[in-house]
């Protein structure tokens, strides 16, 4: 499992032997069953999740007590709440699994001992933190300039797989709006989605 | 000017003489005149540029036609448009001075051989990434979880001195709502800024 971390590794960063040991040595395989929590609000999150397999997601409860889902993580993308992790002040957010998932854990006290022992990771994390931080920057602009369905249907457009394979009224939490309306714009002529996928969007 | 620099990146991790040097060959400090471009939609983004004086603003123009504000950038901030710059493809955004501003540019290429010649700097990107991705996880939060006026008033306490030095019309463009919603949000009397303050918003 800790394999799929190496060859993400890398791709931005060359390892040596002696780096992927060190990695090896840090990281944590986990398995979690679908719905299991890795963090759960008033927690301190402690480590920094990569998925290896599975789909994560990260969400909190608004004020009107529904779930908003701020990140998902799928395989080879790096989830956690820096804030809490960094600070360490407890989370308002869930980490949880969508699916049975297989997950590498770095708790942060071995991450930042990592940093020290192999510091060509640095740029590693950096890339990482580039590529997240410009999507949750182009994230923020389709939030201020697309409508509801056009964002649905870029989003589609772009992740045709991803849609097919989370709950719907997990992506309608993701992309900000109701499951109803969700249903209603996957019913119409144009949609690029499958009209006959009757998926219990609850399930 | 540089100085600023350095001294910020040595609250992150310590650069010896050698170091400081090869920043400073690095960096090219340039001043910018109130509503001076750095980058316009179509241009390619060429550099990071931190603010050693003044405030920056990045924005796009919507499909209304309305400035869409997405970051501010002051003192000690890093600001760019990290999708065009990795890319190489054109940009969206406008960076634009909204004060007369003191800046340090690292144009892309420099950049890339000072991390290759001062590996440390890694950490300190990766360290301010982390930051500026947390503070947009944050802002993606409030954004889909406060009303507009809790928002506005949040902002205020968090940020006093910034929101007296920069026109009011941009502030509502930041937090995503019209110059007459923020006029009339700031003369209610539980309002936390000067109501006697009568700043031209178009200024």
């Amino acid at each position: 499992m800790i394999d799929s971390l190496i060859a993400h590794i890398n791709k931005f960063i060359s390892l040596d032997e002696a780096d992927i040991a060190e990695v090896k040595t840090s990281a944590k395989a986990i398995v979690v069953k679908k719905k299991e929590f890795l963090l759960q609000p008033d927690e301190i999150c402690r480590s920094n999740y990569f998925v290896s397999k599975g789909c994560i997601r990260l969400y909190f409860i608004n004020r009107s007590g529904q779930e908003q889902i701020t990140m998902f993580g799928i395989e080879n993308w790096w989830i956690t709440d820096y804030d809490s992790l960094e600070t360490g002040k407890p989370s308002q957010y869930y980490i949880q699994a969508v699916e049975d998932s297989e997950i590498i854990s770095l708790h942060k006290k071995t991450l930042d001992e990592l940093l020290v022992k192999v510091p060509k990771m640095e740029r590693y994390f950096r890339l990482i933190l580039q590529k997240a931080y410009t999507a949750s920057m182009r994230r923020f602009q389709y939030f201020r300039d697309q409508s509801d369905e056009e964002r649905y249907r870029q989003f589609v457009a772009l992740f045709p797989g991803f849609v097919q394979r989370i709950p719907q009224y997990m992506l309608a939490s993701y992309l900000g709006f109701t499951p109803q309306f969700l249903s209603k714009i996957r019913g119409k002529p144009e949609s690029r989605t499958r009209n006959q996928d009757n998926t219990d969007v609850n399930s």
